[in-house]
């Protein structure tokens, strides 16, 4: 048997999410590669939203954005056509939740652009792999994240407070971390805040907005980072009238390696 | 009239140094130019100092080693002589500090070697630069260094603790000084630690053992980086039989850019 080549994990990953083989989280699958948020919004309120991105890079920095109706988005990876190859998506009508069916064929639309946005797996494996230990992965929980008081710039109809994920981290490890982030500006970069959480308006470390609490052990420092989700508080606020996302943790694989996005 | 060149700056200070005119601290002298701490120790003992720094990069970078009994260090400045170019010496015997000269002409021996060690004005250049506040100086106050409990690499008699100057920054400050610092491994580099002070064995932030106090606000984050005056913990420690340094403050004043460390 010979070695598979490392993109031949993702297109593997893809294929068997297109099949509706697989319709569940995709930590851990495909390892090594790029894993990006989705929003799928008409041209009409596309522009706001690449405008809402532009001046938020830390929360939603831009991995891609396709041209209006094209399904194909050929720079993450070649047969990826984002109406099948997440696996599972958020249907949002008005700002609210109405389906969550895993492809979205039948939706489809010639006037929608999607837009896929770094996601933090990437650093968290480049933080793995210099030996940082982190401890919602080691206790295979969601990372914490949480509403904070950081606004983010509007544009058009979205706007909102910046949403933190937060990792507990030994001194020299959270110095070692923002180190390591800073290479990682297309995968929310370095964290915002570091320290007291009611500085960043967060009063209750142990009650996450959303994803799952972890204990911060007294020899720790909480590190907050932008989060992906950011941008799905916007849109909640914004209610556009159609909307798609992904499932929170059922992410867009691509082909590109999470090395390739270090500077 | 011309516009001086950057070295004449550095040129000009060091021969009002030379001349006996400048005795005192080093601090704000021929802006941008790298200043360095100093050790001079006979050649039995530099060997051991040399590992020592070796294997403590962090607190005693090294940007020149004389070879014995060679006053002149030309890779740090073409007119540059040890005996004569540092404001004021310690002279240390046993270690027991005996003497603080303007020149040390009369104490040169064919076995000494001296040690330029990077000294934090460099970063701390760059962090103002950035539009971080730094209170010391703000205040005009000398750093707050302490003894931390982080052993340094023994090697032959030195050994010690490892000494630390503390900065208090917002956390956003925090985090850029982070990045910054570490663009600048020849002068101490990033920080060793951050927040908790008992962590590193510091049971007070007002009482430093070396510098002078600052406060630390309440939305601030104490940060810690290696010190210069490491070194002369140790020395202290081993009490070598002859040895000289800089007296605090008064460093030598190298042709060397601050900017032109940075990686």
């Amino acid at each position: 048997m010979s070695a598979a080549s490392p993109t031949d994990k993702a297109v593997k990953a893809r294929a068997a999410i297109r099949s509706g083989e697989w319709t569940g989280h995709t930590s851990g699958l495909a390892e090594g590669h790029v894993q990006g948020n989705v929003v799928i919004l008409p041209e009409l309120l596309a522009n706001d939203f690449l405008r809402y991105c532009q001046r938020n890079p830390k929360p939603c920095p831009l991995l891609a954005v396709s041209e209006p109706g094209e399904a194909l988005l050929p720079s993450l990876g070649a047969d990826i056509d984002i109406r099948t190859d997440v696996p599972r998506y958020r249907l949002w009508r008005d700002g609210v939740l109405t389906d969550q069916p895993t492809d979205i064929n039948n939706l489809w639309r010639s006037d929608l652009i999607t837009f896929v946005i770094g996601c933090s797996f990437s650093f968290e494996e480049a933080l793995l792999e210099s030996g940082i230990p982190l401890r919602h992965i080691a206790q295979n929980r969601n990372v914490a994240m949480y509403r904070s008081n950081i606004a983010t710039a509007p544009a058009g109809v979205f706007n909102g407070p910046m949403v933190v994920s937060m990792r507990p981290l030994k001194a020299t490890d959270a110095i070692r971390a923002i180190q390591i982030t800073s290479r990682f500006p297309n995968v929310h970069g370095a964290p915002v805040h570091i320290g007291n959480p009611e500085l960043i308006g967060i009063a209750d470390l142990a009650a996450p907005d959303y994803g799952d609490a972890v204990d911060v052990l007294p020899d720790e420092i909480p590190v907050f980072w932008a989060c992906g989700v950011t941008p799905q508080a916007a849109i909640t606020q914004a209610r556009p009238e159609f909307c798609i996302t992904h499932a929170p943790g059922a992410m867009l694989i691509t082909d590109l390696l999470n090395h390739h996005l270090a500077i």
